[in-house]
């Protein structure tokens, strides 16, 4: 497999002298640690970089100077934590205001840049924290501290613009495939019992999670039997004649939904919407969808229905992970340090697959303001024409994310799951 | 490992010589097809033994006379269903009414065990379908035909009476006990966002797989921290003063509910009861438990939680099964067979453990009538004071029963689970 990057830019910026920081953000996936080593691993490699820490949860570490010294780790430690689930450093979901708004955080940022002699900055995230590590890079600028900014792309819902596909998403593609595969031989040999099965995958707005289901299917009688997806207006009527039209044909219905499906107007089908339930980026928190389906389809079809919530299980499922989704996660985080050296502060590293019968990446870089708040969707072709399933061109997308197992080391019957102690932070400076 | 079996007793009965049918009943387990091909496998290595049949869907196939040839299967095929998972002959719940009920369906049964020259019959599953047995067994009796029935046991639950425990069981519970540790390290990394994690289990009057959840938890600050089961009343002001005290302690809380919870008066505390909410055996289809504990942690407490419902999940999970409960489920089927030829019809199998450090068990049997309709629940002792956490005897009890790792051979990143094709049913006789 090709893997070189494209560093070609200014070269001219002198590589500045210093010290590393290196946090974590957004919702964890399976395979976010591997970044976190590999940012590690090959900053030990550049004698640019001296000190190399680690801000617990996210951007708030840095605020609180809550850091953590991973020189001080041992290797074997951090080879461990590459197969960890969980953010090993904490992660967060805090929103820096613009500068306009307020430049407070900024200057407590810069300020503790300064004190540390930070010059590199590595944010591990997805689209939200991509808006956080182009507001350092702004602010930077602004304040004329030369801190080099690189994003790495991190998000099981696999919406980062700008990239083929990103790490996390493969991960969570395979366990949800693998769990619709034995789910549904299950629902199959239940000949009197429940006939309908709904299984809720994460996607406010995106149907990659819930798309990459398909993957379990090899026959007609295979689940998934019906997919919905949120970029695809969702009608009540039209979902009962499909649950029907299975069900005549089958015998039993297995529904992959995303758990943000809205209707022709745009609105949640079934969004709860109340204090507690919107997060830091003002995006509401959705639950619910699969019950509320659950009761459409059992009092109108008499048929009775399961539901599955994987929820967070689609994210840290470390026992089945994907190979390649692992390799690539550690691929982006060593990509990271080496553009932060090559001078493309300001960036985030992106996947692009190469065309042609084999799958094949190599990575590039793309402007982190281009990648912050934006959304990438599934396109309307690799979604059938009915709107409740994926097209080939989805699974011929999706199959090469998911391919090789992680051997994780089985302890007792379980894995022994290392962490970095809380109580490491370092006294503040 | 002893693995022999007491086959003492009524020797006397001469061994018919005649065909055996073979059946799955209830929820399916991830490793219920192990005891089935143990039953094929062993089943051919005996000369009174003719013809082997399974049934399509349990007792509904051998009324319908839906059966399948299963001679005519290759070795292979059967080889490769043992680690399938579902029923791979399919299941049901059908209830057989009792004799003075009605004795229609039983009239029909042994008029097709007749016509087939049935002389064993192989039934497996949980006390649901220990009662089915057991009614064939007597009414084969009250008919004078000679049929040798011998029950299988098979539920995730654990909640049949007699046995040390149940195969099926332990896989459920390594499944749960990863998913709470990996789902655990999610929530610990999440520091401004979500705090509180509910993940419900199956068991609607016996916490058993709740309990196992226990098995992730390494440290105090490992999740889980709560367990609730069915066992104990459930008092919502308790529980919301056990989640604050762990929230104040931790910063976070991973609770695992069992589906089941009851209250002082014996009532399930959240109930949904309609028309297609019950199954045939009456007992109420519990949903929901998780959702309402969430909307009373984010009212009463306000922190944000989300819930995790595995569902089916758990009694499918083949790619995290155990070894153990693999080995034991194919003992069961094993000993099935020879306790059949020994005169044992009326029996069910059951696992004895031996005392001492090492596990050890060895099969037994024991009557039909006594494991039919009966619950076994986890005992107050292995709760602890509380009434929220299992005791070191819990831990004790069900580690053993998840060792071991399951080869499952992966194909293009999935599994290539066999299926025994539906149009292999024979023609009526």
């Amino acid at each position: 497999m090709r893997e070189d990057t494209d560093l070609k830019g200014n070269r001219e910026r002198a590589r500045p002298k210093g010290n590393c920081i290196v946090a974590q953000s957004g919702g964890p996936t399976a395979v976010i640690n591997e970044s976190l080593c590999a940012v590690i691993q090959e900053t030990k490699r550049h004698k640019e970089i001296e000190e190399i820490y680690g801000a617990r949860n996210g951007i708030l570490g840095l605020l609180k100077e809550e850091l953590i010294d991973l020189r001080k780790e041992k290797s074997s430690t951090i080879d461990s934590l590459r197969t960890a689930p969980g953010a090993a450093l904490g992660s967060c979901r805090y929103r820096l205001k613009s500068w306009n708004e307020s430049s407070k955080d900024f200057e407590k940022i810069i300020e503790i840049c300064r004190r540390y002699n930070l010059r590199y900055f590595f944010y591990i995230g997805g689209n939200d924290s991509m808006d956080t590590a182009n507001k350092v890079d702004e602010a930077a600028k602004r304040m004329k501290y030369q801190l080099e900014v690189i994003g790495i792309p991190k998000t099981v819902d696999n919406d980062l613009v700008s990239t083929d596909h990103c790490p996390g998403f493969g991960s969570g593609a395979k366990y949800l495939a693998i769990s619709v595969m034995e789910a549904g031989r299950h629902l199959e040999s239940l000949y009197d019992s429940e006939t309908v099965i709904i299984l809720e995958t994460l996607g406010r707005n995106t149907g990659w999670l819930a798309g990459s289901c398909a993957l379990a299917k090899r026959s007609e009688e295979d689940a998934p039997h019906l997919i919905y997806f949120p970029e695809i207006p969702f009608s009540l009527d039209k979902f009962i004649k499909d649950v029907k039209e299975v069900y005549h044909k089958i015998g039993e219905v297995f529904i992959v939904v995303s758990e943000g499906l809205r209707d022709e107007k745009g609105n949640y089908v079934h969004a709860r919407k109340n204090r507690v339930s919107t997060d830091a980026f003002g995006h509401p928190e959705l639950e619910g969808i699969s019950n509320y389906l659950k009761e459409v389809i059992e009092s109108r079809l008499k048929l009775k229905t399961r539901t599955i919530k994987p929820d967070i299980c689609q994210q840290s499922a470390m026992h089945f992970a994907s190979k390649v989704d692992m390799e690539e996660a550690y691929l982006v985080g060593k990509e990271a340090v080496k553009s932060a050296l090559g001078g493309k502060s300001g960036s985030m590293i992106t996947i692009r697959r190469e065309t042609g019968r084999i799958y094949k990446r190599r990575t590039s870089t793309v402007k982190l303001s281009l990648v912050a708040n934006t959304e990438k969707r599934v396109p309307r072709r690799w979604i059938n024409r009915k709107g409740n399933f994926v097209t080939k061109e989805f699974i011929d997308y999706v199959r090469p994310l998911i391919q090789g197992e992680v051997d994780i080391a089985v302890q007792k019957g379980l894995p022994y799951y290392l962490r970095l102690e809380k109580r490491k932070i370092l006294a503040k400076k």
